[in-house]
């Protein structure tokens, strides 16, 4: 048992389910996570009898596991995990999952992510600062919300670097492209580098189009083991790795140029048995344009200090070297926090992406938040069963 | 991979700590946990850099995992947890810890929680609520608070088995003899069913005897694989089994007289390979004496109906067929949310529980809450290594 490498590719994801991204759902998170759990079910031709796992994380403002399970009529959960976390946490649950699974405590296990994250609670604001007592220490200053740390950050990285603003446009550009081929996708007007310039700044270096979106939205993934899921309807995509760590996430870091996912990175593959390299294609988090270039340093798609001509390049578009948010990411498609990340990045090594799909897509890469932010990071790696 | 005995035993708790137990702390959440898992660590004689692992549970009111780690300098924690729970939680977050440790995922992890019940956030008034949607059917009729829960399932038990007040009483009296004996329990004078009797009714049928303490504390455990435990300094507690279930916990229940614990305690002494009469001593969670009662039944202590004559028996008394809460528990130790259950639970199988010592105990049932609020039950089996 105690050797994590038997964990490689033992578990898999078998059903990915969404429900519409809108500004305004006109339900409850509930009903939001019950549509989005029975897609997913649906997605795999599995009974929700068969359900014996649920798990979620949140931040005080959607559906818990005991409303979910008693809606859907579950009656069988043994194992569930309800995190509160937000944008750090979905590859590691989708981790938990993956070992309850191959250890035999579950066998199919559910994880959703419910939130009217626009028409409800919205998090970005600062009349309602981010949990946690470090906020005593940013607060008098004015950091108040996610964009004040990773502004500094991006600022940091362009003094450092030379990053300019044209190359966090390009981030914002390139996903917007692939948003415009996803019928998902809540913004899907092209957007040209002169329209992110033209538009307005909120909080520096970060203007209106480096922020990811407000959505009321739930999306569900079941996980079982990957021998299970070859009974199932669909193409089993494989958990080969994850990775996560709490760090010093804050703006007391040494040197801010550098995410905690440079610290996973070496974990990660090593886990997984698999290098930047194999990588075709990579669901970024991206609450902010910076969090997309900071990462495809730190997991090594190119050098520290090169994102910006990297993504300036094109190699993060569709039909580059490593494509990136194929879906439109958090900036185009919707902001669920993470599980939508995973949808895609499922959606694109099962073959059914359409017309925005990577041919041959065999490993992705997911990660979470990169720091700077409470709880730590997380990523995980997924490969074709 | 996926025998789920095979976890059987794996993992141990190496390490233990408590904080005072106080009406009055003096000082944050944070400073509890922090000092908690600093005693754990000590009681195990582990250097806290080999920390890699990091959970807690919580309601909103204690420090988060991601402080903690900085306030101890833990900078390797890859495998963390904070779920999002009450009295529901901590067998369950044992089992992942264990099924992290055994998986190779991490090597050592504490678990903790710390909160200021008393001085702070205090959770069994109707002023502040218990989060949950549940509670929109249930206010307007008056069950605005734990103890109307589990009242209506006392009164039931009452009405269908003829268990009395006096046996209720018997619970509280019981158990505040062995508090007599605990140097850390907040309750040591000598208390009488006649006292029982004769206090305040708060909550039909619930005097004030029936109630746990609220506590300001913190408690932590340290869980590595029984291999590596071997080499700390004291002996393994192991874990030989869990269970968890979500259940339709509220006063919809069919029949409010059994409790959600009857529908995992098959499934644990399955797990665990061990029956009720192997158990040498239980620590059944206790909010109110009434749960101690419906689960001496409901894990196979006596029959259905029986609670009642069992516990007025001295049955779970110390030096009874099963002591039962032998700190004194929440009713007399303090409420620590459950952490403090697993605590005395290792302090007997490691045979250092002093004068309320069970001789030779080799096999230790602890229990969460078993159902009627939100979030089901979970429950673990430790023995010695």
């Amino acid at each position: 048992m105690t050797d994590v490498r038997a964990l490689r590719g033992a578990a898999a994801v078998a059903g990915i389910g969404w429900t519409p991204f809108r500004k305004a759902s006109g339900v409850s998170p509930l009903a939001l996570a019950v549509r989005a759990v029975r897609a997913a079910l649906d997605d795999a031709g599995l009974d929700p009898a068969e359900v014996d796992g649920l798990g979620t994380h949140h931040l005080g403002d959607t559906a818990q596991v005991h409303e979910v399970a008693k809606a859907l009529g579950l009656d069988g959960v043994g194992w569930f995990s309800e995190e509160y976390g937000g944008g750090n946490r979905f590859p590691a649950l989708l981790g938990d999952a993956a070992l309850a699974v191959a250890s035999g405590v579950a066998r199919h296990v559910v994880l959703y992510r419910a939130l009217n994250g626009r028409s409800g609670v919205r998090m970005g604001g600062a009349t309602r600062p981010m949990p946690g007592p470090d906020l005593q220490w940013q607060q008098p200053y004015g950091v108040l919300t996610p964009a004040h740390n990773y502004g500094f950050a991006a600022r940091a990285h362009m003094q450092a670097y030379g990053t300019t603003s044209a190359q966090l446009g390009a981030v914002a550009v390139a996903q917007r492209c692939a948003a415009v081929l996803n019928e998902r996708a809540m913004m899907r007007t092209p957007l040209t580098l002169d329209d992110y310039l033209e538009a307005p700044e909120i909080v520096d270096p970060f203007r209106l189009y480096d922020y990811c979106l407000e959505t009321d939205a739930g999306c569900a993934v079941l996980v079982t083991t990957t021998e299970r899921a070859r009974d199932l309807r669909r193409r089993p995509v494989t958990i080969e790795g994850w990775a996560a760590q709490l760090g010093r996430d804050d703006l007391t870091k040494p040197d801010l140029t550098t995410s905690t996912a440079a610290t996973i990175a070496p974990r990660l593959y090593a886990l997984a048995g698999r290098g930047p390299d194999d990588v075709d294609v990579a669901e970024l988090y991206d609450a902010f344009t910076f969090t997309v270039l900071v990462q495809v340093e730190d997991y090594g798609f190119c050098a520290k200090g090169e994102g910006g001509p990297f993504v300036e390049s094109g190699a993060t578009a569709l039909g580059g070297r490593i494509p990136v948010n194929t879906h439109g990411g958090f900036l185009s498609e919707g902001y669920v926090h993470g599980i939508n990340h995973v949808c895609e990045a499922v959606s694109q090594l099962r073959g059914d992406a359409g017309a925005r799909q990577v041919p041959g897509a065999e490993t992705a890469l997911v990660s979470a938040q990169p720091g700077y932010l409470t709880g730590g990071t997380s990523a995980v790696l997924l490969g074709v069963g």
